[in-house]
């Protein structure tokens, strides 16, 4: 049934396939008079555009959104607003191989069996280009979010871990990799490097941060903040796992070492002695920064044969050639920061509908 | 806004307090003819039940479900399902020291700042109590899935992981804990005890695998059957991370070592050689077992004074006395079951809403 | 699938069959510390409870709401209030007439068509008991829309329309019709007895007005808010038609006289020169009264034998005696006030989320 | 907040505004390997397209569908159909006059008021544009509807109703206003040209049928197949008033003439002696004709000055020139076609959900 919808008050419905001539977001319920033009979004775009490093798909998209309605005189008013983006890449290839057999670790089998029917075209609508509205979707939903900050981070690459106490946000912008640690970064290099060359990949793990978000957004019980982040996160392509603060390390901790003790500062505002929490409790921000955790697996295109079935229920093997990134975890940094946004945004609208009882 | 409803087309809508009259579950869209009496949803009821073992809170609640409608000599009739608890053991219990403070890692503060009222008895709202109302409803859900079963493991309590060469699903319902590895059953008793005598807690990580579901289940792209998986999980009190198959592990992995090849059995049925994907890819099944992972904080009320401010903006402590579970992991493990279990009855009516194409 | 739901931000959901144990309603998304107990709820329950004349059923029943949760010392917490209303005049009676014969003109064909099953005591859940949850939740939605005063009147039984210019609204509250115009309440009065008598029925056209909605509630292009109240209006039991404003009377207009011409106040506010356009300009309100009409058809029970089929599938009669209203229309004005202060709520809350922008 | 969707399982989202680069809608939920492409569109845009008669606004669009997405090799794939339509009439014209002064009958003040800016280019989101995209959905339903024929038909223009007795299907294509009386047809003309010459405009009823609808559709209690069909035609612009079957005549029958009695026929399926209900009880369909009827508004844009206010708040007349339709009615006739198929479509995928009981 209908699935190609995400939030709520701040709504945004995607369409489009990897080869199709365009791909595109709908994203209902903006409130009106915010300025927007098609500059505040290609920023955004451009982060997670293809081909902008060796350690990303050579792919060559131009990403260029066009804002088709919903926005008057530069300002938004209150009617949905159509981005168009033009897919200019759909390299002429020969699509036969994959169109016979499924690529085992994506989703050529399981949409065949539940439509009988695929494109098999670059991935069709499984391509994780449909991330590319997403974070046209997120750059809106920024525009309302005044006074938040929304910044993500790659914390892992395979099985190299950043140095937490190296935390840079500065730096992030530096490397190819969207890393806050530059020694870190320096050692993926050469390790993705190695991963590239043999035609393999590996997994990551990326981390979202918003500050400025007050205490209140989120509504129990089953559409809290940190299950629709939770959500969120787990619809970005390759996502095997999500985790909010100290997530799955907390199930190791004692009570008291995993408690936030709560303290009044100076200026009349309560602050916490640690963020275990990731800002949530009860499914509520508490107005520290809320902390996002997930983990995505390695590309399955690899140069490597694999054994797997074809349509006609014969077994074969597949190799898949072509623009693959041998690490997809680097460009769902600005994904995974596009659908923070989003759902925060939902939040705030949601919250502005109870009535602000101070 | 309105969020206490969980799914679309198997929907259901929990309310209650902890110390309420009593709680309940209105469960729509349950289709017609399918044999129900509060016999089929009292078992699960009991599993979760409090006061089973010193390891969990000793609060006495019969939680005896009544079925109010949608029933009619024995079988749904295609109307809601209304299903109520009655709340026998609100202790009269002095709930002054919870009013004036909010206790670190609960929902006090942020209930407090989100609606500047709060009901402070045993949690209001907020309380773990409100799962009883889940696991009616997923027993509910069981009655669709035929031929799947759904089952729940506790895979580690504090440090202590199960060894899962031991894995014995029998095993689970023979000690206190929903571990299937007798051998670590014997020394989390040891370690809990010991937890418990100090009034501290323990995290936790439980595990929900369902077998049987065919390929073919899930929405994509923003209704996945793992993002719905991931928010339904995330729903539940103090869980702090989901993750599916290889989970947060996968971001170690190659490619290679991530793939689950495929092969043709000579039953004419496609077989995997591996389970990395937790049964799902792009978002649908695959015909595999469909495996979840969580990971539970440790309870946060403690015997030990925590930090935290009072209603009126002081600094001062608080230390929670009580009827509480050292290891609020244990009793998650049937509320993990009913909401995946809730998720894959959502899955299978609307997956029969497109019409199967064999 | 699911489908007994109302509303999106103030959302209720309804359960319940007319000879099961109780009905009830679960309201989600009120705004919190709102004053509410049963008294703001009940004389809106006696408004529509059956036996207050002999003009409508005598079934007795004395419809009793009870706050199941969602309210903590009197006032509104955010969380979903449960009302429970139990059914206490469920006669023991015979109903293997009703169930072995489909009645003309209800539901009983259309739910056996659709479910093979169904709950013949009292009609189950297509009976118009149903309403009484809809009552409670608008006394609900009354206590939100603080300066807006939603009314309703008859101004049409069997053929015998009101004159309008004798309209009086504290007429309303002092006839046994909900009728503005005591001229034709003593008319009809005379008529209901011989349809009474003859155990016959006649259908009816009910009134709902709504003043003080200022302007810019109501949202484009689904959610209108006549759309939203043309739904409304067309859930309650034998309503087959619904109008706002000049309604169909404005298919015959021409567009001079059609149009409400706009002229300033000298209090700076606009006022109109007419109101056909029942409040509602381009699905949003206009500050005039927002003005619904709906057309209820004659109660289908009646004494003289109809034509049916039984479930066997033979033809046969039916007659059906009981506790019936001759004019179901006249209980429905309480309901189309109730789902009037429904939708409303709704696009308050709705019309909050979006920043007002003076 | 969002509200720019309708329907549930087959669902669809418009965006555009008149005056706009295009207009669109994205239809999602379409079930897999449904034959479709562009030709299967078209004649129905056709059929709604302006400039087709003298009595309709000579506004000239090609309204050429292009589909961008969801369609592999001539069949849907399950996933989401994007459907793009260019504005190419945008006739660059002076709307400094509508931009300062908000007309009577129009949405210019109630989209002011409700957002603080608006398109004022051809009543931008307001304007009757935006039905081109749900005539375009509309025939995506239809393609899944096999076996249901949906035929609208206008049925009054002003005071002049057809005689039901010359009802003739096939006259509905030969003349300019879809009427199926063709005497009806012919003064209509004359009275349409008195209307059009006079700068004046007049309202309309039109019906819409729905033949081979079988017994089961719809879904009591609050997403009825007549409340979803109320909701769906009060959308359409201009419609003050929706009925099904008897609707507002309802009211002043008896409980006898109401009665559509039920005989078995010899072969074997239930026939009705009437149709007083319009095919739906309960909520649910009968398996006898759909039927519905709506009333439109007169245009509210004539040539003789009306009075109203400016931006400013001061007093002032306007009188809208330009190409407009003297009976906006008669362009209706193919958009309620079109919503009476989406809200079918809806419901068959709602029904296949539970599952057949025999």
């Amino acid at each position: 049934m209908a699935g190609n919808s995400f939030g709520t008050l701040f709504r945004f419905t995607t369409w489009g396939e990897s080869h199709g001539p365009a791909i595109g977001a709908v994203v209902d319920g903006v409130p009106p008079r915010i300025p927007l033009d098609e500059a505040d979004i290609q920023p955004w775009m451009d982060k997670r555009k293809p081909g902008q490093s060796r350690f990303v798909t050579q792919r060559r998209e131009a990403d260029e959104v066009k804002i088709l309605s919903g926005v008057y005189e530069g300002q938004t008013t209150g009617t949905p607003i159509s981005l168009l983006i033009e897919n200019t890449d759909q390299r002429s290839k020969d699509y036969s191989d994959i169109a016979a057999k499924f690529r085992p670790g994506h989703a050529d089998y399981t949409y065949w069996k539940k439509y009988g029917i695929r494109d098999p075209r670059g991935g069709g609508r499984s391509s994780a280009r449909e991330t590319a509205c997403r974070v046209a979707a997120g750059a809106v939903a920024r525009k309302i979010l005044a006074g938040v900050t929304v910044r993500g981070a790659l914390v892992q690459i395979g099985p190299h871990a950043i140095d937490r106490g190296r935390w840079d946000w500065d730096e992030v912008d530096r490397n190819p990799f969207f890393c806050p640690d530059a020694e870190t970064a320096s050692r993926w290099e050469e390790y993705l490097d190695g991963v590239r060359k043999a035609g393999s990949s590996t997994g990551a793990i990326v981390e979202v941060v918003a500050e400025g978000v007050p205490a209140g957004w989120g509504d129990p019980i089953y559409d809290k903040l940190d299950s629709d982040l939770a959500r969120a996160m787990m619809t970005i392509n390759a996502v095997k796992g999500v985790e909010i603060g100290a997530g799955f390390g907390a199930a190791a901790l004692s009570g008291e070492e995993n408690a936030d003790e709560m303290l009044m500062g100076n200026d009349g505002t309560v602050r916490f002695t640690a963020n275990h929490a990731g800002g949530i409790l009860g499914g509520i921000s508490t107005g520290q920064p809320v902390v996002v955790r997930f983990a995505v697996k390695p590309t399955s295109s690899i140069l490597t044969p694999r054994r797997t079935v074809d349509i006609e229920g014969h077994n074969t093997e597949i190799l898949t050639k072509g623009r693959h990134d041998p690490c997809v975890g680097i460009r769902a940094v600005p994904v995974g920061e596009a659908m923070m946004a989003c759902v925060l945004a939902d939040h705030l609208l949601r919250q502005r509908a109870i009535e602000p009882w101070d």
